[in-house]
C-alpha cells in the first residue's frame, strides 16, 4: 500500500485519540484502534489516550479491558487536553450533537458515531459546526461504517466507473429480530428520548446512507409507513440482546410496564435525483433474520447485490456480457486488488464485521494527515437526517409523497 | 392419492374443454391438459376438445402442435357445444371479460388466466356473472398459478397451521429485465388498452394474490409509486423477450416510433387486516432477474422465504427453535407428503414452471367433480384488481395512503 | 428452432415407439414421448404404440394412463410389429442386454435405459450388436438423460470450446438418503441378481458418464472403496422411496429379513487420458441429499460447477476475468441462446427433472430422420460399465489401481 | 462468560509469550494475542515479549508494526528468559521439530503451527517431547486453527451429543487456486525441504484434522493419489499469491527454472475405525475456489456442512424431523448461545478468519491456567502427520490400501 519505510514508521507524528462512551460501539471503536496500525502504513501513529464514561467503576475498568492509557468520568476533560487531537463519540444519539460541538470548538477532529443526531435541527448546527471547523482544518466524520465493508467499497466502484449504467432500482433492507419476544424489556434503544428513532434511525440509517454512497445520487423524497407492533413491555428486567450485550443500559429500572415510544419497523419507497425508484426496509421483527443489511442496484449496463450475511461476497450482474454465459458472480472480496484487502489475509481468508471500523479508522486518520474532508461527512450525515425525518413526516400524513429537505 | 380403481378410470365421465387463445400461456394450459390425466387420479376424464384463435392458419397449426382436437377462429363456437363443459381463457386481459361472462351465462365452467380483467368495474361484472353461475352449479376460477407450486402451497400450509404466529412483514417481488434495452420494440403488454397496465398487472398481480393466499389475510390499502422508464419505443420491430417468446402478437406493425403507455415499475407499501406491514415491487428492469418473483413472511413464531429461481425449495425458520440450532431450513419440496408431490417423481427430482398450472387443472377438475367453488376464486381475482386500481390512483396522488375498495 | 411449416408438420413420417417397463423411468418416458412434438420441430412425428409389461392388469393400466394406445405382456410381440421402429428399453438392468439385443436385430431402434448392463460382458455383447446394427441404419442409444439438462449441455460447450483450458480436477457426487432408515424393506434395487449393483450402477454410472461427457476425456484408471453399511433388510414389507414411488418391484415378497448384496455407498478416484485427477462418491445414506448430483471442474482457465437441486443453474467462473470482478457466475440457462431451451418458456421460467427426457427423446428422433449415430452410443454406456467393473475391481483388491479396460 | 471482577482483571498473573516467525502465521497470531485479552475474561494476562526472526531488519519492523515489547534474531534467546512462559512458534515446518524440543526442554509452554512436522519421525519425537514435559506441567498445543471457528465447534456439539446417530460419510475439501498459473514462481511452499509437502501438508491437513475433530474418530487407513501438475516454475520473480502476501520467503533468489518438488493436489479415499468413508481432496489447482475448506458429515440421525467461505454458517439437517419441515438449516452461529461468540458482537455480526486464533489463544491460556492438556495435542498432530505420510505411500504404491500407523 505504501513505500512507508520502518524508519518512518516509528518517526510518525502521534494522533492522541479520546473516545466517549465504551458500550457496544466503544468496543468496537476500540478494536479498531487497537488494530489498525499493525495493518495499514498509516502517516500518523494512533494513541488511544483516554477513554470517558459516566460511571467511574465501568469506564476504568473499559480502559483497562479495551487498552486506553486512562479513564475519565467527564467528557469535557478530553477537551482539555493537548494530546488528544481526535474525539471518537460512541455514546447514545442524544448527546452526539453537544459532544461533537463542543469537540469541534475545542479544535478537535471529530468521529461521531451515527445517526448523527436525534433530529435534523441538531445535526443542521453539527453540520454548521463542522463547516466552520473546517475552516480552521478541523474535520469531521459520521461513522457509516458499512461503506468500508470491502465489497459495499467495490460495488460503489462499480457503479462510478459505469458499470451499472443509468441506475433504475435501489432495494435495500436492514432485517433484524431481537425484539420479536414481547417480553424482551424497554431498554434504551426503545425510548425516543435516547434513540431518537426506533429501527428507522438505528438500522434505517444505514441503508439510507448506503443507497446514497452507492449511488452517488441524492434521496429526494419518501412516502412511508412506520408501526410499533408491541406498544408496551416489561421494565427493569435483565436486557438481553442488541440492547443488552454491551453492556448497554435500559430504559428503566423498576419493576412494571413501559411504553415503546419508537418505531419497530418502518417501510418507504423513495426516488432519487438521477431518476431511480427505491424500496426501504428496517425492521426488529424479522424472524430468523439477525443482521440483515441486504442491498441491491439494477442499472441499464448491470446490477450489483450484497447481503452483510456473506459480507466478504458481491454480486454483480455485467448486462452486456452474452446471455449465454451471464449472470450474477459472487465475486469473493478478498483479492489484493479490491479495495482494503491488500493488507489483510490471503484471498478467501474473509474479514468480520469489525474491520468496517478499522477501516473507517485508517481512512480518517489518512484525511486527517492530509487535511482532507473525509467521507461521510457532517453533510452526509444531516441529508441521511433530513431523509429519516421525512419518513416520519410521511407516515404521521397517510404516506403522502414528502420530499427530502434541501 | 386415491383408491380409485383402473376400471372406474376408464369410466369416468367426460370434461370436454375449449381453449380461448394459444399464445405463451396457452401453450402451458395446453401442456397441463395434456398431462394432468397421467399422473393424478381425477374424477373426470379430461379432453382437449377446440382451441380457438382469430387467425386460421395460426390456430389450426397450434391445435395440431398442442393436442387440440379441433380449431375455430370464433370462440362463440365453443359455448355452442355440448361436448365443451370448461372454458379455458388465455387471451389478452382486455377480451377477458366479454368470454368469460358469456360462457358463465352459457354454462360453462370457466378458468380465467390472471389478471382478472383490466379495469375493477370489468372484474366486478366477471364477479357477479360469476356469482350467478354458481347458483346453477357453474364453477369459475381465475389462474394466479403459483399458489400450486409445492413450495408455495406448503407454505400456507404452515401459515395456517399457526407456525408462523402473528404475521408482521410481507416482502414481495416479481423482478424481470426483459425490457431493459430502449430497443426492446412495442410489444402489447407494453400497450395500455390491450395489457391495461404493466408489470404491475402482469407480474405485480401474481404477488398481491400470494400475499393474500400465503397470509390468509387482506390488504386493505396501499402507497405506490409507478413508473415509466423508457417512454418511447420502436414499432414494428421483430419483438423478443416475453412478448415475443410464444408468438404473442405486437403492439403495432408499421416502423417508426410509439408510446409506451404502461408502467415498467410498481413499487408499492400496504397493510393487511390483520396487521403486518408488506412492501411490492413489481419491474421489467432488474438486470440480470429473469423472473425472480420472491416473497417472505415473519411472524412472531417463524418466517418463511420463497424464491421462484429456486422453486422446488421452501425456506423456514421456526422461531421456537432453541437459538442453538436454528436456522432458515432449506426444504426440498419434493416430499410425497408434501402438497401434489406424491404423483411425481422421487424426493429431489424437481418439478418445473409449468406443473403449476398441471396442479391448477387438477385442483379445478377435482372442484368441478365435486361441485365445489375452486380458489382463487373470480372474488379473490375482483380482489387483486381491486389492490392494483388503489396503486394506480395512490401513485396519481403524490403516493397518498389509498384504502382497497371492499 | 426451424422453418418447418405446419403443413410439412403433419406430412411427416410416423415413427411408432414400443416401451417395454412402465415403472418410474417407464412414467418419465412416457412423458417425454407424449411432450416432445408439443415443442419441438420434428422431423418424425413419434407413435406411442405398445407398452409391454409382464402382469396383464398392470400393463394396461399402465397403457391407459401413461397414453400407450396398446399394452402387451411380451415384449418380444414388439419386434415383429412393422409400425413399431423404435424400442424404448425402461426395465431393470439385468433384462437390457436381452432385449436390447434381440431388438437390434430385428431392425429396431433401441434406447435403453443406464446402466447399459449389469457387467461388461452383457454391455461388449449390446454394444457389438449395435455396431452391427449401425451397418444397416439402426441405431442404439444409451439413456444417460442428465446430459441433456440444459446446464450440463451448456456446461460441455465451455469446455468444448476451450473456455475452462487444461483441465485439472472433476469433482462428482451423486448423493441419495432414501435407504438410510434400517427398516426400509428390500426391494430390487438392493438385490445384485436384478439391479446389477447399488448405488454404485444405480447413480455412480450417471456421474462417470456424466465426467466423460463434460470432460470429452476418457477415465483411465480407479482406485476404490465399496460399503453396504447395513446388511440385512426386512422382506416384502410395503416399500417406500425410489424403490416403490412408481410401483417397482420388491426384492421379495415373504416376511423375514434378507440380504442385502449391493453396495449402499461407493467411493473412488480416478484419472483421465488428460491427466485431469478426479473424485467420485454415489451414496444414499447421505441424510438430508435427496436427489444431489453435482459435479465440478476447474481447468486453466475457468470452472463450471452445478448441482442438480439447482438443476436451471450453471456456475462459471471465468479465471481470465480480471481479479477485480472474477468470481463464480450463476447463469439461469433459460436463455433461448442456451441448449434446447427456446421452445420452452421465457427466461427465468425454469424446467424440471423430466424434460431433460423430453430433450433426449427429441435428439435421438433427429438422429433416427438423418441417420447418425445418437449420443451417448452403446459404446458410451460400455465404457461406463467398464469404469463401474474397474471399480469393483479395486474395491475388492485393497483399493489398488485398476486400469478401465480398453 | 466468568465472574471475574476488574478487580483480579488487574491482580492476574502475566503470561510472557515469545513468537518465532512473523509471516503470515505470525502476523494472525498476533493479532491473536492482542485481541484476545481486551474480549474473554481470561485467568492470565498475555504480554507479548519478544518476537524472534532471522533478519533483523526485518524482525525489528515486525516486532514495531505487530505490538511485542522486543525483537531478537535468535529464537534460542527466547527460551532463556524468565519472563517468557510461552513459545509460539510460527516458522515453516522445517524448524518445528528442533524448536518445539528445545521449548519444552527448556520448560516453556509450547503453541506450534501446523503441520506439527515434515514427518513423522520429528512429529514422533515432538510428541516424547511433549509427553515428558507434561510431566512437569509444561504444555503443548498444535495450532489447527480450524476447530475454533464457531460453526466447526458448534458441529462438534452435535456430533458429540449424538444428533447426527451413527457416521457414514465425511466429504471433505480444501480448494485453492493461488497457483493455476505456471508463471507463479518457486516459492518455498513448494520445496520439499522447506514445506515437507505441498497442498496435503499445508492445507490437506487441516481437513484431516478436521475430520478427526468432529467425528471425535480416527483415520485408520488411506488411498490416494498425489499429483504435480507444473512441475518447473521460474526462480526468483517477484512473489504473489499466499507466498507473498505476508511477505514470506522464496524458494529461490536467481533467475531461471526450479523445480517443484511437492504435490500440487492430494485426493484420497479413507476409512474411520467407527465405520464411515471419507473422500478428501487438496489442491491449489482449482480455479476460482480461494480458501475453499468445506466438510460434511452424514449420519443416521442427521447431517451437518460447512464451507469456509461462509465461516459464520452451519448447515444442520435433522433427520427425526417429519419430512414436510425437514431441511438443511443455515444456522448463523453468531448467538450468545454457540461457542465463543457470546463476548463478540451482537447475532449476525459475523467474524473473520482471524477469530479462529483469537479463540485458539484463549483456550491455551485458559489450559495453562488450570494445568489441563490443550487440544488438539501434538499427539493429534502426530496422527495427522501420519495420516499425511499415509497418503504419500499409498500414492508411490499405486493407490493400494495403506493403513495409517498407531
Amino acid at each position: 500500500m505504501s513505500s512507508l519505510s520502518q524508519g518512518s514508521r516509528t518517526a510518525r507524528p502521534l494522533l492522541g485519540i479520546g473516545m466517549v462512551g465504551h458500550a457496544f460501539m466503544g468496543r468496537v471503536h476500540s478494536h479498531a484502534w487497537r488494530s489498525v496500525d499493525a495493518f495499514f502504513d498509516l502517516p500518523l501513529r494512533p494513541e488511544m489516550r483516554v477513554v470517558a464514561g459516566r460511571d467511574a467503576t465501568r469506564v476504568e475498568a473499559a480502559a483497562a479491558r479495551l487498552g486506553w492509557a486512562e479513564a475519565s468520568t467527564d467528557w469535557r476533560e478530553l477537551l482539555d487536553r493537548d494530546d488528544i487531537a481526535l474525539i471518537d463519540i460512541c455514546t447514545q444519539g442524544s448527546s452526539h450533537a453537544e459532544i461533537a460541538i463542543a469537540a469541534l470548538e475545542a479544535g478537535k477532529h471529530v468521529l461521531c458515531e451515527k445517526p448523527l443526531a436525534n433530529s435534523p435541527a441538531e445535526a443542521e448546527a453539527m453540520a454548521r459546526a463542522a463547516a466552520k471547523a473546517a475552516g480552521h482544518g478541523v474535520l469531521a466524520m459520521v461513522g457509516f461504517n458499512y461503506r468500508r465493508v470491502p465489497a459495499l467499497s467495490l460495488a460503489r466502484s462499480l457503479v462510478a466507473e459505469g458499470r451499472l449504467g443509468t441506475l433504475r432500482h435501489v432495494r435495500a433492507r436492514y432485517l433484524q429480530d431481537w425484539i420479536v419476544d414481547p417480553e424482551h424489556p424497554l431498554v434504551w434503544r426503545l425510548v425516543r428520548e435516547q434513540a431518537g428513532s426506533g429501527a428507522l434511525g438505528d438500522i434505517g440509517a444505514h441503508i439510507v446512507d448506503l443507497a446514497e454512497f452507492l449511488t452517488g445520487d441524492h434521496i429526494t423524497g419518501v412516502s412511508a409507513i412506520t408501526e410499533t407492533f408491541i406498544r408496551e413491555r416489561p421494565l427493569g428486567a435483565a436486557a438481553t440482546g442488541i440492547g443488552a450485550r454491551a453492556g448497554e443500559g435500559r430504559g428503566g429500572t423498576g419493576t412494571g410496564i413501559g411504553t415503546v415510544t419508537v418505531d419497530d419497523a418502518a417501510i418507504f419507497l423513495a426516488r432519487t435525483a438521477g431518476g431511480a425508484l427505491a424500496t426501504f426496509e428496517a425492521t426488529r421483527f424479522a424472524s430468523g433474520r439477525k443482521n440483515a443489511l441486504s442491498i441491491e442496484l439494477n442499472g441499464s449496463r448491470g446490477s450489483v447485490a450484497f447481503d452483510f450475511e456473506a459480507m466478504n461476497e458481491l454480486w454483480f450482474h455485467d448486462h452486456e456480457e452474452p446471455p449465454a454465459t451471464a449472470g450474477f458472480r459472487r465475486i469473493p472480496v478478498t483479492d489484493p486488488t479490491h479495495p482494503y484487502t491488500a493488507v489483510w489475509w490471503p484471498p478467501g481468508h474473509g474479514l468480520g464485521y469489525e474491520h468496517s471500523f478499522t477501516h473507517q479508522a485508517r481512512d480518517l486518520i489518512e484525511a486527517i494527515a492530509s487535511g482532507t474532508t473525509p467521507e461521510p461527512s457532517f453533510d452526509d450525515g444531516l441529508r441521511v437526517q433530513r431523509v429519516l425525518a421525512a419518513v416520519e413526516t410521511s407516515a404521521a400524513n397517510g404516506s403522502l409523497w414528502t420530499p427530502v429537505a434541501a
